[in-house]
């Protein structure tokens, strides 16, 4: 193990105990909504995000508390979109990170309320001032994360993605669709350290440029994994998105050119980072990781 | 038409307005959860949420354009838990307000998706710095909207529904259920007026008060509804908690003494409201109106 990957399973140890602390303890009459989002939210998992947004932190000298507090509720919405995503009504996949998806662990209507409680968390979670003492950043917090998470981001993204199946969707179709699905939650992990840290427009500006090429070479490293993977190494079933009928960077590049576009945007994402001198390193290491990686 | 109806269709349009103009148009490749999103926000409804926030804000001089991007707020989460709660997983049902539910009218994914679209865009529309010019206030109204939505609210009260099917629950549970489930939605309408007048504790703690016995009687009167009314009045099929296997508070106490209580709260929750003075016949209107409803 690297000094890259221990630094990213610390950040993932951390981020779980606040995590622990923010969701609902699985006590009362409505204690199976709570197991659902602990389910859903601990355990296995890579926390990529919560690492984007405490490097992005740590530029601006952002109070660890702080930034670990944003990372669980970016790490909240995140899971809140896997288990939606995963229901029979959408990608209907019955396995996630290796375990069973949520509605087939539990039942679909806990797996829907659950998804709503995380999404509803989320938001809580960056509005109570331990967040940070300004409440305009709190705001700047709130408002960003909205705006990823809706219809110009995650929500847009998968509708797309819906509509898409079985159509002939051409590169900048896909592009699109991928920058809102996944991208733009990335770009907030990002953004969010600069928001923290009450960064200059240049600064918060480089980290999003950064955040949306990273977006689209992990996008298209999980296109390659799909493809190319086997579901044990994975955690998740393998050869979906073919068997779906989805256009997917694979699909259209095929899988030299995709892996040569990965390795591209990556470097691209990396030299936006120049203005942060080495402080910027755990996000460099960040890009090559994501084109790297096997699951 | 007497003076309160009046006002009451008055706030739904102004209410509409806002929402016409904080939902994404029906553009583009994503335009089917933007229409989905339209669906269920604009058209028929009471709009008595919105009304709640309205009349509430006025005790404190709030600027109505403030009061009214709270009050599409509120009216956003309504219609979010509205759809979820209809889904097949969920209550199965088919009609809303008169017409066919979200999934009927589109299809099961769309209705998820819209539903956390609209849940999400709620918390953008309150971040914005057009809803109180006081950063502080917008993070209070975030962080209590999402306390009535999350798991101490909306979802805790769902999952208690879920979960009750076929039980035997007696009183004290169907209340603490109905609280959760519709109150405290009811109590945040109500509290958004004393958080936007930056009100002191005591006026405050009497809106809750208020909004409190309001909302179970409310609730009574909605069950009063399901069991006796017709569905061409009400808009949506009547006999379904009976025929769910609910227990209500008509099933409960039988109508007379259900029909009592309801009275009995909707005077209770106009006592809280002495120390406004006339300020607040708006909102004592509001508690008679609940429990005299027809649909």
């Amino acid at each position: 193990m690297n000094s890259f990957e221990h630094d990213l399973r610390e950040t993932a140890a951390d981020v779980e105990r606040v995590l622990d602390l923010a969701l609902p303890p699985p006590n009362g009459p409505e204690a199976r909504v709570a197991e659902a989002m602990r389910y859903a939210a601990i355990g296995p998992g890579k926390r990529l995000r919560p690492y984007l947004v405490l490097s992005s932190a740590d530029l601006f000298g952002v109070q660890r508390s702080c930034a670990l507090r944003v990372a669980a509720a970016v790490e909240m919405v995140h899971c809140y979109s896997l288990i939606h995503d995963d229901l029979p009504a959408l990608d209907n996949s019955d396995t996630r990170r290796g375990r069973p998806s949520l509605h087939r662990r539990f039942d679909e209507a806990t797996a829907i309320l659950a998804g709503d409680a995380l999404l509803t968390l989320a938001f809580e979670l960056l509005a109570e001032p331990d967040t940070h003492g300004d409440p305009l950043v709190r705001c700047e917090l709130v408002r960003v994360l909205a705006a990823a998470a809706g219809t110009q981001g995650m929500v847009g993204g998968q509708m797309l993605d819906m509509a898409g199946q079985g159509k002939e969707l051409d590169i900048g179709a896909v592009t699109r669709l991928q920058r809102l699905k996944t991208g733009e939650l990335i770009a907030y992990s990002c953004e969010a350290g600069a928001i923290l840290g009450h960064s200059a427009e240049t600064p918060r500006k480089a980290l999003r440029a950064y955040a949306h090429d990273l977006g689209l070479a992990f996008q298209i490293a999980d296109d390659l994994i799909d493809a190319e993977g086997d579901a044990v190494t994975v955690g998740k079933p393998t050869g979906q998105d073919h068997a779906a009928g989805k256009a997917t960077f694979v699909s259209l590049l095929g899988a030299e050119r995709a892996r040569e576009q990965a390795r591209i945007l990556a470097d691209q994402a990396i030299r936006h980072l120049d203005l942060f001198l080495e402080k910027a390193d755990p996000l460099r290491a960040v890009a090559r990781f994501v084109v790297d990686r096997r699951s």
